[in-house]
């Protein structure tokens, strides 16, 4: 990394950077990483695409939308890009299952995928462009959330949100084709849309602000395609992006090596349907209970330790499936008592199950400042006096445990079958790993909508 | 003012406000303002309708508008209603020429009157639920200005856009009759989509932040009629929306006095179509100019002294119509030049006179601490050695000067003059003034529209 920012804008640096890379430039770890995320997010798409945020959302779109429509996943209805993109976003972003960023926890490619998506679909376009688009959208993405990182997400902003907007931005204005001037406007413009609040976790109002960021980073880089601009330091500038969000952006996070290191090579895929810091806690009760062979019955309590930020996030009770997901009794006492945490585990039945609210009321957490970020330890207190525990300092699907392609794969096929999906996820499947060797997105992206109903 | 903050959340309290409010406790002086406010913004939008930013905005609109549409003001073609919310919006602010509400500097109408009048001729709703709407989104959208004020803004945070999209809410969860309840969650949707930024003025992308405020606020609250949810606390909580954006609200403000004093009666219109702190300027200099019978060959030097409020909105060349209308020099010389600052004064022909452009260049602007934020001194040396100077407090059209009812509707017969409007700006002007008495506001909307080219 250079000692000095280089000279220059970053909007004018990232926009000059979109609108050059080459496909040839991208190396294949990079490309390969790019269609583990478009796998992953087409499957969590699939796993909600029946439950009522699509459904009410669906019924607000519907009216609105233009007649040259394209594909909402997992649906038999068709909506404008516009819509698409926000209901896709939604919807991959629905259950927390999607993958993370960790250094910044965005959600890479809610926001992006769905805009580049809905814009190849309408227009016809390769695979290949697809798949070079949204890698660029989530290495903007996460530089600029780099930038302002940790900060901005403690000061209340919600990152995936807020960063997703320049994503997509920037993965439009390349499948667009926009030149470097554009591409920078279309930035710019994406800067006076960021929004999104973590207050509004869980509510429905988190999925309107991430839906918004796809919608929105497409929107920019249309409007800048007709002439719309921006300022030259939308991003940086003393009243602009990062100031007014209360954070001092480090320019070199988004310019420096453009082209050399790619954020999508940190992307992470989670194995659990919930937030990414409970995963060692998860990974902790489902290796104490094998173990151990522990039923519900040897368990007098859990202490479940961490950081103040596992504190801060999941400190509390689970009372509705959404609370549930960010509840480190709940995903403790799924994992001690089933030996797994997947959907259905997060699901209504698992949260009201007696058994289950019982081992949630013996399970109390504790911060452990020794412990880092994102590492946990559970200790059981059993009924006949043993004491375990289990300090596991890195998650699976982390970085340093990371999902293969065929979890990839398994996961989607479980978020299919959960979603009730009547299409081939096989095909699917098969698709995404060899999405840049398709003429046109449009067969795919066929696929992954429901039939209508016969 | 009560001394503490009455209990409850701001997003309750305005929710139950909106909902239980009744017409019949709206103040007649408040109506009346409210149409002021309503005829204002339709010749601020009459005036743009065939301006690049609106047909560029437009060729990205149209193809996604569903084809239940309604009126996009001045032009023939029609939008679905987020289409056409968002365009009217762009379209009444894009002069800078529209309302001001002097505490907050935000103008209040161009993000609420697009949404009410876009929903209300869908649904074919009489003119007084329209003002009635309006009304209550004003009063929102600008106490909960007030209470972020004046740190929001200088911030960067565009608080015409961040928190008109509160406004916009409001006013549509009144149209469409949502309870209580659920217009607190429209409140709270909105927002995780309140965005817009001031380093990004004079740019489209300002126009686009105005735009998604009216847009928003519409969605906000047609997903919370659905059963779309937000936060409790989603505005003043510790990650919510005035928190996140650097400000620590005071609830008072927000909540104090609910249906006892209106915002809206703080409404201003302009009589200039520039930056609101260039118009004392204007003042003082036509009235140097009248006074003196000043022409251009008579003046030396002219220094321009205000707040530092002044220069820093206005301490600038002007190169272009846009900047032209933030440029301390440029309304100084069109107004001691033509003795006039009307729209004339700030197209392109006028910013690129030389005549005009030599006074320019003989314009300085200089801080006046003891100056009042708004007050300005022009001091004149003329060529023969004289040295004049003339200090205005209040510009007309501030609260202390207010334009009248005929002024208000002179400016709107300039406005579709100068956007060659060919409908009946007679009748439209006469319809706004009894807009509470349309059965429903559909023939007025239908008044707004250009006719097809034959």
């Amino acid at each position: 990394m250079p000692a000095q920012p280089p000279a220059g804008f970053a909007g004018e640096q990232l926009g000059r950077f979109v609108a050059a890379s080459a496909w040839d430039a991208v190396p294949a770890n990079v490309r390969h990483e790019g269609k583990r995320s478009l796998l992953n997010f087409m499957g969590c798409a699939l796993g909600v695409a029946r439950t009522p945020p699509i459904e009410m959302a669906l019924r607000v779109l519907l009216p609105v939308s233009g007649k040259d429509t394209v594909t909402v996943i997992g649906r038999p209805e068709r909506l404008d890009p516009f819509g698409a993109a926000f209901l896709n976003a939604v919807g991959a972003n629905l259950l927390d299952y999607d993958d993370t960023h960790l250094r910044t926890v965005i959600h890479p490619t809610a926001p992006v995928a769905p805009a580049v998506l809905a814009l190849a679909e309408q227009r016809g376009l390769p695979g290949q462009a697809v798949l070079h688009a949204f890698i660029l959208g989530a290495e903007v993405e996460c530089r600029i959330g780099n930038a302002v990182s940790p900060g901005h997400y403690a000061r209340g902003w919600h990152i995936t949100s807020t960063c997703g907007v320049f994503g997509s931005a920037a993965a439009s204005a390349k499948l667009l084709g926009l030149d470097a001037q554009q591409a920078w406007h279309a930035l710019g413009i994406a800067a006076s849309q960021s929004a999104g609040l973590v207050e509004n976790l869980p509510n429905g109002a988190k999925n309107v602000s991430v839906g918004n960021a796809a919608r929105n980073g497409l929107f920019a880089a249309l409007l800048a395609e007709q002439g719309y601009t921006a300022a030259p330091a939308a991003i940086e500038g003393v009243l602009g992006w990062a100031r007014a969000m209360g954070d001092t952006p480090d320019m070199r996070e988004i310019v420096g090596d453009l082209g050399e290191r790619w954020e999508v090579l940190s992307n992470t895929y989670k194995p659990y349907p919930c937030g990414i810091v409970f995963h060692t806690v998860i990974d902790a009760c489902i290796a104490l209970r094998t173990r151990h062979a522990l039923a519900a019955a040897d368990i007098a309590d859990v202490t479940v330790s961490g950081s103040q930020l596992l504190l801060d996030r999941g400190d509390r009770p689970a009372t509705n499936s959404r609370d549930a997901r960010v509840s480190i009794p709940h995903c403790a006492a799924v994992a001690l008592l089933t030996g797994a945490a997947g959907l259905a585990q997060f699901d209504d039945p698992a949260v009201s199950d007696p058994a289950v609210a019982a081992l949630r009321g013996r399970i109390k957490a504790a911060l452990d400042p020794t412990l880092p970020i994102g590492a946990a330890t559970v200790a059981v207190r059993t009924t006949d006096g043993r004491s375990l525990h289990m300090t596991v300092p890195h998650a699976k699907g982390s970085t340093e445990r990371p999902l293969s392609d065929a979890e990839i794969g398994d996961k989607a096929r479980d978020l299919a079958r959960h979603g009730a999906f009547s299409g081939d996820i096989e095909a699917i499947i098969q698709a995404a790993w060899r999405i840049d060797a398709l003429t046109t997105i449009g067969p795919l992206m066929a696929m992954l909508a429901e039939l209508p109903p016969a």
